[in-house]
């Protein structure tokens, strides 16, 4: 992802252009996180970024080109995060039990949703161009779940029978479902049921390690 | 629902009046499910149902009016269509086997997901009033879960072990986040591999009939 921005970021900016132009986009992404697309203007972004309606529209043209910037941002903020040491590239379920207990003590969780899937839900039905960039997005976060039970089983820890494409679609489709059912509810219930009956499930595929195995009893 | 609506109809509406209303409310259920709720504006919707200006908002005087009512009209059918014989109660794996082959045939899956869910994501940061309303229609559609997976249980079909609330939350979850995967990715995999895995989880607490025990063998 990072290099598809940077090839997105004009070359022609100078250092401060740059600076300019990801002050406006780290602004756009949190009031779009919080108040959605939709209630999101220029006027409030120019106030809250410290910029004018030139320099705005210097850099973002159009709302679309500004919509797609934050995509990015956000989907980078996400894959970066996933792909922190603290999840240990999901080779293991307690990297999986990590990953689901940092989300269900998140209090963003069930106020604003996924900052991806929230706003994927809110614009896929627009005619903002933005549904390549983010299924690209969502692909690769799915491919990291995905690649680390394929670990898990290289490692001998869940059986040869898991499928982990399809395991890899139950735990992101929990989390985004969670997430909108926990946002609707107010209650971050919806979201900690599914993730840890998803991750149940994953175990339902372990492999005793050799110290545990009946036979070494 | 049923009650609830029926309710919120003004009773001194006469049947042509009540019948004016249905239209105008099936239509604008139709453009906010396909085109969304910002992109649905009055004039295609007075189009649609072929009312005046005026017509339309004696029965909907204010946007808010309008998705609330529709709100309920899409609860009332998703929970009929989910409560009908079809899904028999939910007593049974098969009968959740039914249910998400139904939606993995479904081709609006794919296009414009799930017509409560898309809705509840579209406007759950808005200012719209109708927080409430969703959270009871989905409080209800995971109670029908629930409660078919707690009969399960009585009938001895799975395990005591089975938290039904945990599995009603985890099958509602794969499926609203499986739908919008689904929509991002224009493919019905990530929904077909969530319903599939969530209802596989189900079926680990199975218990064998016992026509089927080892014992009778």
């Amino acid at each position: 992802m990072e290099a598809t921005t940077e090839a997105r970021v004009p070359q022609k900016l100078t250092s401060k252009g740059r600076a300019t132009r990801a002050r406006i986009l780290e602004h756009a992404a949190e009031l779009i996180y919080t108040k959605g697309v939709h209630a999101t203007n220029n006027e409030q972004l120019r106030r809250a970024a410290g910029v004018s309606g030139s320099q705005l529209n210097h850099y973002f043209p159009t709302k679309e080109s500004l919509v797609l910037a934050v995509i990015e941002w956000q989907a980078e903020r996400v894959l970066a995060f996933h792909r922190s040491e603290r999840f240990a590239h999901f080779e293991s379920l307690d990297s999986l039990r990590e990953w689901a207990g940092f989300y269900i003590a998140y209090e963003h969780s069930y106020r604003e949703g996924c900052t991806l899937g929230s706003l994927a839900s809110e614009i896929i039905k627009t005619d903002l161009d933005v549904r390549a960039d983010l299924a690209n997005a969502f692909e690769q976060w799915k491919d990291l779940f995905r690649d680390g039970l394929e670990r898990m089983q290289r490692l001998g820890r869940i059986s040869a029978e898991a499928d982990p494409a399809r395991l890899a679609h139950l735990l992101l489709s929990a989390f985004q479902g969670g997430m909108l059912l926990a946002q609707v509810a107010r209650d971050i219930t919806p979201l900690e049921d599914a993730l840890r009956a998803a991750i149940d499930h994953v175990q339902t595929f372990a492999v005793l390690p050799a110290a545990d195995a009946p036979e070494d009893r």
